[in-house]
């Protein structure tokens, strides 16, 4: 239809409703900008699932259409899902260096670096998508190297914000381009997308500066060695340990591969600076005083294989916390986490060393990445949208985005707080929300892609609980005659050798079951399964209030 | 022995390196005293178990000397534990009013009220189990009712705090008996043994009148029907809701089993007052004007069967929350428990509804029922202990009650760190640490204890992240020729259906090795089973990085 030509879309796949999965698209006519590609972790009720990405089908049902993925900044969060997609699509990805540095990381890792083509861009770039020009804006983060997107397109321009915070002193001393967004906002913006992680936060984040003076403060008052934990990510963060550690003679041992990684990558585009010779090798700390050495190590959220978790737990090969020494947590744990975090506190104080830890607002030693209320009410008056699109995050923190959009003045009926997969059409400058496309949660498990669905889950669910009761019977092919079983197999269920009466009389009732089939003269397998299953399961709930998956097998002979 | 006579010792069977269980026992030559029997609830590695207990395995060995259990106050992670211990050893129970109330509720949902007897304590009280005189004194807390115990045993005074905090301006007007506690400190006290639970905090806990302040300002503006939710058990802040009620003009309806049956003992003891005609029934909300209704219910931790959770997704059958209500979760999540009251928070605030939610320290609708620093601080100088064994507290909490002990004067070798099991042994008044006695968690998973071990905890793991793979494969008995099979059954692995392929190789591979041993003539069935689980496991980790259970299942034919 021609005048589908003129029909500006925007919808999320993924990171509304949510935290993480981040994937815009943006549609002019017959182009389509996607940005971002997430991933994120699943919650304790997706069973052994690993990850969790977008589902494209929408973007594959109209793989003609998409002329590139842009990325906003180098957070899993943002392109955690790009091997995964770009198996199913190949498509340009536009970013900025360190953001590029760390996408190559990852599509080497799986053996894609010639899938697709990686085009660099900055702050300053300008480029154009099918017939969309697009420019960006420089934002901080807890990440070097992040962007807002401006899509200047025949309807009007839109601007995705991308993760962003504003610090007035950041510790790379790169600011926020407050006068680029406000020249954007005062040429006119037809639609704002902006995010909303801490959008039930009151007041401004502090300043990543902050952090740097409590861990200097800290170097200074350590006497044995200092552990330091954060995400490998911020390498803002990560220039400032260098700097403390510079100001108290301390080298710089590195553990953990993120850690590796993306300090490697950092000093090689050169994000990170470090003087020569201060950087040891992990296995080289041994040979240096405790009050020589500086190490930082991946695991600050408590991951149990990470380097903190071995070092609390004295099981790392390489290197020992010990008695004296002081190991800092430089991150709060987010939710899900703490129990985690909380027993490496507690292996550390059994081990007898002194621990910064706990919430960053407390010790100091973390602050967020994200915009704060006030923050989101600067930016919203910066940009000064007509339509307002509230970003990156769960329905209340978009629902006090939505607040926060009107106690500035954007009109209540312009904001739409949307759904994963529902669009908002823009045609002759009137919006509207509702159409739906295909979106939802893509499960990855192990090397399966998708493979994994809600049986499976389902299934996993009642083995997680109570285990599995398998029945094996043979009948005889001439007659139908029981010959052998039903035999009980137990999984997971109870130990056998601690509930011997309770098999047993398990494989009593499940003979008397197939016994009364039998002299019923029952050919029918269905009939065997099923009267053994109620059988079984109606006296274990009652005898043990469980309900393990029964499973009956049966064998013609 | 003769000497065993004199021997004091003190140990924890549960609430030491952990929160909840709590279980202590002071034994005086061959007299032994259990002070609380509390449950836990399992993390999430513990797959299916429904509530941890202590093992009494101890008890049971000396049950001839088990002299009584003394219970402190009515709290899960004190008296939780009681119909599953009581189950094994009977004792009589000694506790205040509302305590008693809460276990005979336990008790008689147990069919248990005549398998032990029940005696009713105050804080006034005295008496003597075996040879020890025992009196208590009273605490604050958040619930009534409260004490702490002493111990007058001729090694010395050993003093118990149970929970508490120092409530200066109690919501119930009843002070701790801090001139009672004066007095036993002036005395002299062998051994304290102090709760650690916020230890970790710095400062004085705030009053629970705060909260009332808090409530009341929420009541007066709210223009809807209003729900609060919070513990049962906090019977002094449920008062605070009926007052606030009561001044703006409200009914109160109750929502949520312990809810109820908290409010009705609180009513017929004494320990709640509510004007006549002021509670409604839940069906009869509908009835009165909303801003006439006052709704207590329970589900503050976001417990997804709980009344709140019902209320926020619309499924409550008997009232609903509607656009213009309140909701006031007056409760901080608890660690683990965040995204289920996030997700309440999501679904209340679409529809509608106004959420005061959030930590109590910001919303100022919960102070915790702890000791702060500065209190434990009080007590630790209340008591002026010779010995100090820090209690109820991982080991972080402990460690950092020992530092507040150091800090108020306490000797740090007279300072004990136990574990579980750990006795500290007094013998003229020397104490010496480090004797173990049996101790260990009792699983509890329907209507089995201690029925679920390691094994079936490990199967359920394997079966919950990776689901199980079943081979069925038939032999003949004369000659041990494959007569039929492998086949194979998946559940909780892949869906069959839309991964046929891999699930076609899978039985091509057992097949083949299968085929092997056949060719060689193999008969031992061990060398069939070990040859699948090698060859599929093998190749299923190869292709998708998942190790599903692998169960051979042979018959002979």
């Amino acid at each position: 239809m021609a005048s589908n030509q003129d029909l500006l879309s925007i919808f999320a796949l993924g990171g509304v409703h949510e935290i993480g999965k981040n994937m815009y698209v943006l549609q002019y006519g017959d182009d389509m900008i996607v940005i971002d590609c997430g991933s994120k972790f699943p919650d304790e009720s997706l069973l052994g699932i690993d990850l969790i990405v977008p589902d494209i089908t929408y973007l594959l049902e109209n793989a003609s259409k998409v002329r590139g993925l842009v990325i906003t900044h180098g957070h899993e969060d943002h392109i955690g899902g790009i091997p995964y997609i770009i198996k199913q699509l190949s498509m340009p990805i536009y970013a900025t260096r360190l953001t590029l540095g760390l996408i190559e990381i990852k599509l080497k890792e799986h053996g894609l670096l010639s899938a697709t083509s990686l085009h660099e861009i900055d702050a300053e770039a300008t480029l154009t998508l099918g017939r969309i020009p697009l420019s960006f804006f420089r934002t901080n983060h807890s990440i070097p190297d992040c962007l807002g997107i401006v899509f200047e397109t025949p309807q009007g321009t839109v601007v995705h914000t991308g993760d962003f915070k504003f610090d007035l002193t950041p510790a790379n001393h790169q600011h926020a381009d407050i006068h680029k967004m406000a020249a954007i906002g005062q040429k006119g913006v037809l639609a704002l997308l902006s995010e909303s992680t801490n959008a039930e936060r009151p007041g401004f984040t502090p300043s990543e500066r902050t952090v740097g003076d409590h861990i200097l403060e800290a170097f200074t008052k350590a006497t044995g060695k200092i552990f330091i934990s954060t995400f490998a990510s911020n390498v803002n963060r990560l220039q400032q340990v260098i700097d403390a550690a510079e100001k108290t003679n301390r080298k710089i041992a590195l553990l953990g591969r993120s850690m590796v990684n993306v300090v490697d990558i950092s000093l090689a585009l050169g994000y990170l600076a470090m003087p020569p010779g201060m950087l040891v090798e992990a296995n080289e700390v041994g040979r240096f005083k405790p009050h020589e050495i500086a190490v930082l190590c991946t695991g600050s959220q408590g991951e149990p294989m990470a380097a903190l978790s071995r070092l609390a737990s004295g099981t790392h090969r390489q290197v020992e916390v010990s008695s004296g020494d002081t190991v800092i947590l430089a991150a709060t744990p987010i939710p899900g986490n703490e129990r985690n975090v909380a027993r490496i506190v507690d292996n550390l104080f059994i081990r007898g060393v002194k621990v910064i830890y706990g919430s960053g607002s407390v010790t100091g030693m973390h602050v967020s990445g994200h915009a704060s209320q006030e923050e989101l009410k600067l930016m919203l008056t910066l940009m000064k949208p007509t339509y307002f699109i509230p970003i990156h995050g769960e329905y209340r923190m978009l629902y006090q985005h939505r607040l926060l959009a009107e106690a500035v003045g954007v009109a209540p009926e312009r904001i739409f707080i949307v759904n994963n997969g529902e669009a908002v059409d823009f045609r002759n400058g009137e919006a509207q929300q509702g159409r739906r496309v295909p979106n939802g949660n893509t499960l990855v498990d192990g090397l399966g892609i998708g493979d994994v669905g809600n049986i499976v889950l389902r299934d996993r669910k009642v083995l997680s609980e109570d285990g599995i009761l398998i029945f094996v019977l043979s009948l005889a092919k001439s007659d139908g005659k029981l010959v052998s079983g039903p035999d009980v197999i137990s999984r997971g269920f109870v130990y056998v050798k601690e509930s011997e009466a309770l098999m047993d009389e398990v494989q009593r009732i499940a003979l008397a079951a197939v016994t009364q089939l039998q002299d019923e003269e029952a050919t029918q397998w269905g009939l065997y399964k099923q009267a053994l299953k109620e059988a079984v399961g109606k006296f274990l709930f009652m005898k043990t209030q469980r309900r393990p998956m029964i499973l009956p097998i049966i064998i013609q002979v």
